[in-house]
């Protein structure tokens, strides 16, 4: 019996999200799928975040274990074999049969991407939310900092939503303005994707934990607050309050990313 | 009466290519009926490249003549307003009644994209051709050295495809090896996209026109002189033999981008 450790990208479009379900195609689904036909039997994976449909993942975590002597290479190699080219793991390791992906996690880093300019991108149209306005970005910073801490974020939490308890530490919320040329230097870009982070604001959040659209509800207020719709003050105000009503709408699914998720003995920890 | 050319970049993921088919979605048959939808008839839009199914642009250049008294702000408005968003118009101006995107055209840039290491990447998968081997650069730089200037393609030409004459000008062909960090000083990069152009191999090839497969057999060439499978020497043979059946096979659609189109009041002209 063996309990393995996996990392995993996927591309979220076309999918119904991380988490099993009744209809549609989850990657979870797939990698249970891809796990058991090497297994001999059926396997539950668990996955350290749910994401929604639409959200990317450049390294989800998964955990699962096997009653099969099998080693690491072989893992990845055969579940890859199994899935679509969407979804890669990318890693894999054998890990102490106490490990669970989700119950272990000491915390996570999402991201979250904005194409800001007047022209949408036609290669990024499922990886960033278009926003046409000009963004402030110094604005949106000065809003974003009440945030970090422990707190009770009720009033980001999808509506509907029920967990045990609404208090979260954000362990950081930075702020990157929009590049306007590529290269820091101030040159041009090289080549025909050279240009891709232009024009592009990310938002990264580390934290212990995330309530349901969370981070999408976060960012969607910071975005009332950068097209000047609201002021920067506005947001703690929001934050306080613990009504979902106040906040600003949920962002586009599509420029979510998990980018990562920290366990004890990973020297990130402190900082997801 | 007023004629316009316009510049369009798209996804060409799904779609049968640029030129309206019988069957399945043209980026033609778009941006024409887009067009006829407010020039208030049936409008024939020219494309200067008849780009194949799942080839990508980033500078495609259209024209067409309607009879209305329009501003090019509102071409690029109203026919954005009835494009799908994996095709854009960048850009439109009004132009001579005499121009012809394709008969008036200079020369054309082709980009081609490799992904070169062993994982393959979820976001990238249709812009790119992902090769596992590592490949010699340096290699196929030399091994491509003979192909510019003006020369019988005849070897790089689609097996069927009939033209008036096998003979074109290559002005310009170049290699940009795999970038194994992202930026010039050595540090990591930023970001979750910030890696894009990371282990991307891009092949720029410019030239006066192209034969059907041309830059996609080159291509798949110089792969098999990357990967040692070939001598850089064989690529002169291949070319001077005029025979389709020695070269190498057609790369993958997914990679190959049309950069741009270059005309006679164009400063780049004489590059492409």
């Amino acid at each position: 019996v063996v309990t393995f450790k996996i990392t995993v990208a996927y591309d979220g479009s076309g999918f119904v999200g991380w988490q099993r379900q009744a209809h549609g195609t989850s990657i979870q689904g797939l990698i249970e799928d891809a796990v058991g036909a090497f297994a001999g039997r059926a396997v539950v994976v668990h996955g350290a975040g749910r994401t929604d449909a639409g959200v990317h993942a450049l390294g989800q975590v998964a955990s699962f274990t096997i009653d099969r002597d099998i080693d690491a290479g072989t893992v990845v190699r055969a579940t890859n074999a199994r899935l679509p080219d969407s979804v890669r793991v990318l890693d894999a390791e054998p890990v102490d049969p106490r490990f669970h992906a989700r119950h272990s996690a000491r915390g996570k880093t999402y991201a979250y991407r904005i194409l800001n300019r007047r022209v949408p991108d036609v290669f990024q149209r499922a990886y960033v939310w278009h926003v046409a306005a000009a963004l402030d970005a110094d604005a949106m910073a000065s809003a974003a900092r009440p945030l970090a801490g422990r707190h009770d974020f009720a009033a980001f939490q999808a509506s509907g939503a029920s967990t045990h308890t609404t208090e979260r530490t954000v362990r950081a919320i930075s702020i990157s303005p929009p590049r306007r040329t590529q290269n820091g230097d101030g040159s041009m870009p090289v080549g025909p994707f050279a240009g891709l982070e232009r024009d592009v604001m990310t938002i990264e959040i580390a934290g212990d934990g995330f309530l349901r659209h969370m981070v999408r509800t976060i960012v969607g207020s910071l975005v009332e607050i950068g097209s000047g719709r609201r002021e920067p003050e506005w947001l703690g105000r929001v934050l306080a309050s613990r009504d979902r009503a106040l906040a600003g709408p949920t962002a586009p699914a599509s420029g979510l990313f998990l980018v990562r998720v920290a366990y004890d003995a990973d020297p990130l920890a402190d900082e997801c």
